[in-house]
């Protein structure tokens, strides 16, 4: 399990730095602009989840991670650079990191003994706070507040899967995928189909 | 004394919920986004405060302050969804949370050895945090940089108060009333009758 | 080195305090809107960089940092009330508060055991975060982002400096002074001559 959580973390963090990169390319930012959105993009969810929860932050203790963080953004940029690809084709990479990052999140803090509610906020926080970062670096309006798509209530879903498998009983490892598989599935359905929760309307 | 700020913590909690989903409800947001600026709202100050001050951040260590703050706001949704409000309603109860908030605050600080200036001013951060977090969700200009009215300065009058009275051997409950009554008092009076600071002006 | 560094570090404070007041002057800000400006500007780079790194943070710890950004910040304020400055004065002492804080904050990452590269970064973090909090308070495009200037690879540029010559066995004092140099330099010649990174560019 161990293994798995840190791989899937480091698989998390590169997804992540990809999406950024994506996004800040459209603006036309400079290679350290790029390289600055793609890091705040992987590595902002677990350094807000480690600020809240414990000490050192993840990157600050294990050089790896800022590694991967940085290689994969210099990698994209050059790679991409010049191409003109669909606006919304990061959108998969995104519902990626997203539940990567959200199943990662959860099992740490649950790791760490935060109470079962608790973990499953962190968890959508650590799913959350990188996309929502390069969209506010990027000057866009953050996923997270778009209309009519299903975002972290999508994490929040499979955060809670992962959560109550594991109350039940059901092994770690498989919890987790069953978690991940959650917030992707609801997450690209509610993008496919633009299912909604209740408007709070005060004005109609 | 540790209950009255016990319960004092719990009451700022749910005041600074209600404001949030009273500002959240004029942006038909759904109702995770609303729960996301309610609590964010109502949680944002004291999270700012603990990750400066002390670990682990006050509602990691007690889920009871997240359920409040998530109750909070799910009734408030539900009971005010439709009503048409006056825009403005919210500033009472917003008075009220940043009293509580930074009363909270500074006796925290003061608790956990911050020098008497210092802990002044993490009770105005914890007071004023969340409405400026919930303003700056809502995309509005927060209410601590609206010209014509007093609101970090009411907080930090009231802190002040508090310290010094406790300075001077009052009683820390006594202190207590006393700073509070300091913010909202500032506060509403600078409402009333728009008193206002003196202003940097460089190109008159 | 340690009466070095504080001395930098409480020098540093100073200058972003000034930069901060300069700038949210040109808004009209109130005074105590403008402490809150110079405050954030002098004291968020470190404050960020404390919170990933280490306990407490340091105006917490030893009040002078807080005595001295806000006693600047009303020296300035009551100073230049009124003048009528060139809007980009203030560069100058931004450029100098950027190359003090991206070096006391690589220091003191290095003396807490963070990896080199973390601890380039933490620098480069300790020197930008003040002026990042500063224009969006002021609601000003970063300086970080503004196209044709170096700001963040200047900082990274000095931080690599001084972790190389320590590396390669420069005294710590020799290796400060040259890493601030550099910042200095790289900032002000690509200020003067607009040189620039390569730009991803999609839509070309």
């Amino acid at each position: 399990m161990d293994m798995l959580l840190y791989w899937a973390g480091l698989s998390a963090v590169a997804v992540n730095a990809l999406t950024g990169v994506l996004d800040a390319g459209r603006k036309n930012m400079d290679v350290i602009g790029v390289m600055m959105v793609g890091a705040a993009t992987a590595l902002g969810g677990g350094t807000v989840r480690d600020v809240l929860l414990r000490r050192p932050v993840f990157w600050v203790g294990d050089q790896v991670y800022l590694v991967v963080a940085l290689a994969t953004t210099l990698v994209v940029f050059f790679a991409v650079r010049g191409l003109r690809l669909p606006p919304r084709l990061f959108l998969i990479p995104d519902a990626l990191g997203l539940a990567l990052f959200t199943i990662v999140g959860t099992q740490i803090a649950l790791e760490w003994q935060a109470p079962w509610l608790v973990a499953s906020l962190l968890g959508v926080i650590t799913g959350v706070v990188g996309g929502v970062l390069r969209d506010v670096l990027c000057n866009e309006v953050p996923l997270i507040f778009v209309r009519g798509e299903l975002y972290a209530s999508a994490a929040w879903a499979g955060a809670l899967v992962l959560v109550g498998l594991q109350a039940l009983g059901v092994s770690p490892v498989i919890a987790a995928w069953a978690g991940m598989a959650s917030v992707l599935g609801v997450r690209l359905v509610s993008m496919a189909f633009r299912i909604t929760l209740p408007i709070y309307s005060e004005r109609k």
